[in-house]
Parts: C-alpha cells; sequence; structure tokens
C-alpha cells in the first residue's frame, strides 16, 4: 500500500492542539467538506482521506511567525505556538500522475489555514506511477559530460553580462572571448529570453557560428543554455532553432514558464534544459513558510530539467551555507531509481570556496558558474578559469589551496584578489 | 516613453540607505553586472536600465522582517530597517511580450537579495505590446452572464463535496440535487482533476448529461467548471471532452499549472477559465515577501483567466477582508482597456455576508460560492441558495437584512443558522 501514498513531509506552528492542526491539513486536503454531506461514506474517506502518519513536536515559541492566524477559543492568553514536522500520507489515487495536480494536493490552499502562523513543505517521496508518467532529465549528469567532454571535474561556466542588451552580435564577441578563456558552459542571464533587440534565433545563430568554429577547430565544444523561457509555442519554436544551428543546450526560468510549460518542453526538447529557479525567493525566503528545495526540486525533476541552479556556498543573497548544500545534494540523490541532475552554483563563486563544496557535497558533478570571479582576475579570464580549475583540483586532492597556489600563478593571483 | 515602460510598484525594507538599495533593485533586474565589463557601455545602460521612479519613505522599525539579510558595514548597532514603497521602471524592449520574462523581471531573483529584510510587489502597470501579444479574458463577466443567462445579481455557486473520491456518476447525482436547488454555478474542486476514479472526459460527460437534460427541460443552464488543471495536451484534450458533450466551463489551477500553461490553454479555449489560485498563500501571507493580489492577478488576466478567486470577507483563511476587497475591486477595473475578469468569492460565505461584500464592492458582477451556506440550511439545498438570491437583493437595495427577512423565510431561516 506504500507504493501508492504520496509521502509529504512538513513544518507546521498552531496555537490548536497538534493532532487536531494535523487532521485539518489532512481533511483540507483530501476529502474534506465544510458539514456532514450525503456522499461522504466512511467508505469514501478511508479510501480518499489523507492520514497523519506522524508528528514530532519540536520546540514551541511565545509569538507566531507568521500573521494572520486564528487561536482557538480556549487557548491560554497569550497563546501557545506549538511548533511540529508533520507527515501526511495522500492515495495516489486523488491525484493521478499529474505534476500541477500534485502540488495543489500538498501545497495548495493548505499555507492560507487560519489554523497556522507557520506552515512549510520540506519533504516528498512519491510512488512510481510518476516516474511511470514523467520521462524526467534527459540528459542529466552524465548527458551533459558526453556533450560537453569535460569529466572528472565541475563544468566551469558563466553568465553572459550584462544581463540585457547585448544584440546578437555583440553576444557572440562576448562568447569568444568567453570560449578562448577555456568555460566549458556560457549562459544567457534569465533576463534574456527572446526580447526584440536580441531574438534568441538570431543569437543562437550568431553565437553558435563561434562555438561550432571553435569546436570543429578544436574539439572543444562548448556548452551555451539559450534562455528560450516564454510561451509553450514560442519555446518550442526557439528549441528547434536552436537545435538547427547546433546548439547542445536550452534554458528555461522553471518557476515563472511554470510546471505544464516545463514538462511539454521536455517532452519536445532533444536538448538539455537548464533549469533556473528565479522567483523561488518569494516561496522559501521566510523559513515558516512555503517550501525547502529538498521537497520543491523534485516537482522540476520530474518535469524535466537537467541542471538546477542551487546558490552558492557564500553567496551574494540570503540563503544558508547548509541549505545550498541540501540542495546540491538532493539533486544528486536518485528519485525513483534515476532522475538526477546537475546542480549548478552560482552567484559570488571565485576561487576561494571550492574546497569548502567539495567538502560538503563530496561530489564534482555541478556546474560551477563564476561572473566576477572570472571576469575580474588580474591576469584575465583565462587566468579566472585555469584558477578555477585549479581551486577545484586541490579541493578534489584536500591540499590547501595556499599550498596548491604556490606553484600556480592563476590560483596565488585569484587568492590575493577574491580571498 | 511612459507607454513603452513597466512600471513595477515594491514595498521594501532595508537596512541600507533607501536610495542605494533601491538602485541595486533596478541594477540587479536590467543591465547590472558584478564588476565592469567590456559591453557594458553607457548607451546600453540608458536603453536598457531600469530606473528608480520613486521612494517613498515609510516608518523604519528596529527587526527584521525577515532573516538572511544583511546589514551595511557602517550600519548603527543595532541597525536601524527602513521602509519604503518604491516604484521602478523597466524598458519594456528588455521583456518583450512574454508574461515569464515579465514575471522574471518584476520580480525573478529580488526576492532573495541580501540588502533586503522584506521585498513584495504591490502592484504593476503595463504598456500597450502586452495586450497586443496576449488576447486576455476570452469571456469575462459579459460572456459568463450570456451563457449562463444570469444578470443583475451575482452567479450563485458551489463547489462539489466531498473533495475528492466520487465517481463520475455520484457527481452527477449530487449536481441534479444542486441544479435542482437553482443554482447557477457548480465547480469540481482544486483537488479533483483528472484523477483515475473520475477521468474528467468521464465525469463531464456523466454530469453533462443531467445539466442539458435540465436545460432542454427549463431553458437554465447551469455552468460547471471541470476541473482540467494538468499538463498542456492533457488539458487541451480535456477541454475539447467538455466542449464536446456541451460543457460551458474549464477551470485551472493557475500557479500548479503555470503562466505558460494556462496562457496555452486560453489560446486553445472555446470556454471561459475559471482560475483557481490554490497555493496562493505561499505568495502572500507573509506580508514583506512575495505579492499583493494586486499586482499578481494581473498576470493572469493577460494569461486569459475569466473567473478569478479572491477569497471572501470573513473567510476560513486568513486573509483580511481589506485584502479581499481590493482584489475583487482589482478584477473588475479594466486593465489596458478591457481585461476585466469576473471575481469568484468563496470559503465560509453564508447568507451573511453580501450586504458588508456589496457596501465595500459596489458590483454584482461576482460569482458567490457557498458549501455549508448552501447545503447545511435547515430546510435544504433549495432554501440556501434562495436566501443567497435574498441577501444579494438586500444588500443592493440597502435594506437590513433583518428586515429584509420579515417576509421571507429562507432568509430568516438562514440567518438563524449562520448569523
Amino acid at each position: 500500500m506504500t507504493n501508492d501514498r504520496i509521502l509529504a513531509t512538513y513544518i507546521i506552528e498552531t496555537a490548536h492542539p497538534l493532532e487536531k492542526a494535523a487532521a485539518a491539513m489532512a481533511g483540507e486536503q483530501s476529502s474534506g467538506t465544510f458539514v456532514p454531506v450525503p456522499g461522504e461514506t466512511d467508505e469514501l474517506r478511508a479510501r480518499h482521506g489523507a492520514q497523519v502518519i506522524r508528528i514530532t513536536e519540536l520546540e514551541p515559541v511565545d509569538a507566531p511567525s507568521l500573521p494572520g492566524s486564528r487561536p482557538p477559543k480556549n487557548a491560554p492568553t497569550p497563546p501557545v505556538y506549538h511548533r511540529a514536522e508533520v507527515v501526511l500520507s495522500f492515495p495516489y489515487e486523488n491525484v493521478g500522475p499529474s505534476l500541477p495536480v500534485l502540488m495543489s494536493t500538498v501545497a495548495g490552499n493548505l499555507f492560507e489555514l487560519g489554523q497556522f502562523s507557520g506552515l512549510r513543505l520540506v519533504d516528498m517521496q512519491l510512488p512510481q506511477p510518476f516516474a511511470d508518467a514523467y520521462p524526467g532529465p534527459q540528459f542529466g549528469v552524465e548527458g551533459t559530460r558526453r556533450l560537453t567532454g569535460v569529466y572528472d571535474r565541475p563544468l566551469i561556466g558563466t553568465i553572459i553580462k550584462p544581463s540585457v542588451g547585448l544584440s546578437p552580435e555583440e553576444t557572440a564577441d562576448l562568447v569568444k572571448i568567453l570560449i578562448e578563456a577555456g568555460l566549458d558552459f556560457i549562459k544567457d542571464d534569465e533576463l534574456n529570453a527572446n526580447p526584440p533587440y536580441s531574438p534568441v534565433a538570431r543569437r543562437a545563430a550568431a553565437v553558435q557560428r563561434v562555438i561550432n568554429e571553435h569546436a570543429e577547430r578544436t574539439g572543444k565544444r562548448v556548452m551555451y543554455a539559450y534562455n528560450i523561457s516564454g510561451d509553450i509555442d514560442e519555446m518550442r519554436r526557439s528549441h528547434d532553432a536552436v537545435l538547427a544551428v547546433g546548439g547542445t543546450c536550452v534554458m528555461a526560468s522553471l518557476i515563472t514558464v511554470g510546471l505544464s510549460g516545463v514538462a511539454a518542453l521536455r517532452r519536445h526538447s532533444q536538448l538539455p534544459i537548464h533549469g533556473h529557479r528565479n522567483s523561488w525567493g518569494a516561496l522559501t525566503r521566510h523559513p515558516w513558510l512555503g517550501f525547502d528545495f529538498r521537497a520543491y526540486q523534485k516537482f522540476w525533476r520530474l518535469a524535466g530539467a537537467d541542471h538546477l541552479h542551487v546558490n552558492g556556498i557564500r553567496n551574494k543573497f540570503c540563503e544558508s551555507d547548509e541549505s545550498v548544500i541540501a540542495s546540491a545534494r538532493e539533486c544528486l540523490t536518485p528519485m525513483l531509481g534515476g532522475y538526477t541532475v546537475m546542480p549548478v552554483f552560482s552567484s559570488g563563486q571565485t576561487a576561494e570556496q571550492p574546497p569548502d563544496t567539495f567538502r560538503a557535497l563530496g561530489s564534482v558533478d555541478l556546474m560551477y558558474l563564476a561572473g566576477g570571479g572570472i571576469m575580474a582576475h588580474p591576469s584575465g579570464p583565462a587566468a579566472g578559469v585555469t584558477a578555477l580549475i585549479q581551486s577545484w583540483e586541490a579541493a578534489v586532492q584536500k591540499i590547501p589551496l595556499a599550498e596548491y597556489a604556490q606553484t600556480r600563478s592563476a590560483l596565488r593571483e585569484a587568492l590575493e584578489k577574491y580571498g
């Protein structure tokens, strides 16, 4: 029977008794009604009702984390806000093989329930039928390595900056510099998709001319993730345009395109899908609301993303290093017998973070994206790329960076600049 | 020039100087770079840079609303957290006519920026090219009234409960009861889309048999919103199945289907799209994170929703009455010369709220959905529907409910039960 159930783990905060609050979650998201109605039989409840599997009480607090909740009438003054980790089990049969309906079920209206001053989905386990319905990542780590020819170390990448405003030809000129610097991977900014000043088909044609020429000459085919985020038909057309000129990757803004859109792109795509998670902050920034990436990324792996952004340690955003590493680990943990994706580290990354990143993650199956960390290297972008590769070598061999840098000027200069 | 700009209004909270923080938002979401790079010319910045249009300072606070922000090094101890309303202006040319890219631009990474302990998008004004690119609601208020034949009062509706578990035939049996009770509108629960125990095509066939028979006999065609939320091709197939049996409405879970999916459905659809906003709580529950519905609903109106859920006053969720009314007003305010949608009131609604709802909204162009507020009426569902209609009559005529109820037993019993 467990094989047919969806398990969802939450942290909750409530002034109501925990058992009652958890039961309200289960009722609201399965066979709940306002009042007893004719069709609501015991048999139906047994077959379709969600169940509370486990409640693990945590330390209570004396003030609500979120406004708007309603304590019970008999609560003490001031109320105690109980906290717990709660596991619910939903019948697969309620949902069917649909990611949007899955999200409406395990998340949906829960965040608005008046009983809760905090509610966050932190993990999720899915049954086999989802694997039967969704093909998942088409390339993942292995496919991405095969397309780029980069093995045994992270793919070193960068993002086209300025974020917006470069023409296709200006982009191609910049790509030429970046390729010559030795980068494995280049991506569009999430702000630059298919704008009038740089339509993706024209951008891909200009950029791939440079990439293809370099590949023919040197054998090294740099992967460029073209941001094709948009409406479905537009994304399909853009994908085809990228494929036609020899491109090897497309990028989609997962959250703003949405689950149905990404799943449709995956079914059409012949290229890896680089999954950007912009707008994720709105869903995760408050620790007692929304989602942990541990849970959230499973939707996008099933939908078919091959690469998933996870931020980076000591990033310029608000995310903690623990959260970054937990997200990256989860990407590399097989789900439903497969579905691993390549985590993408970015945001304020330099030659300084690889040792800590490798120590925490224990893997080089990742993309390591830097902007200033490459472009601002005192000896230029090529030295910037070399320094990152050297830092990862030191990390894997567990040699202190300063020691490894003694005989390697690119790394030494990088540490002086960014350390 | 204003015609080519996207205006976005935020509330922000930051320990940094407000001008600097606002400039960081503009930079991050337009031509920003980590470090000066070759392509970043003054001309490019002038053409593609976002601009800070206005900063209106609000009362500061002494503790951060969200964790994870980084005060500047020279901040006082403890830091002061400044608050302001900020208006940014983005060049349309950066975005192009794309809702996903628009969202990545006006929202996107902003929520994660380390300078902010609070950041929320509260309003948005869009230029004409979006109206040229997106057809918007196909039916809206007028089309929905035309399909149902209900004029000059709200459409009275209900939701099939139990939420999940009824077979197509059991659903049709319940629909028969609801139609005979006089309802104008019935909808699936957001949890019940296309599950194995009630595929939407079979459910529509069974339900429409009842609805069509009643329409032929009485002339009254009840609108049923079939929840077709799912993957794109699945939604198109489900839509066609609903259309083929004479259905007059489909429903989509906007947030879990996503912008590209809803826009694709709109381009295919011959029926009104009932837009359900489940999972919205994650994006709005914290007052200093995410979105006001005033801003957020504009994405879905452009994408093509005809009806939009706005909760109801004195609802069972956490939303304030002010927020509910502001959302509903916005739905009825034309955008880009049109695009009005029908607001859908639900959650704990009974005969008790119409006067306050009408007083605040000044319109009857809405759906008024009740569950227990109809089904639990002492004299049965037909009296429940009658009581709601009577309550709205009293509301529009500005007659106190108690007075209007004196000669109307359905309303009187409802007020005794729910008052």
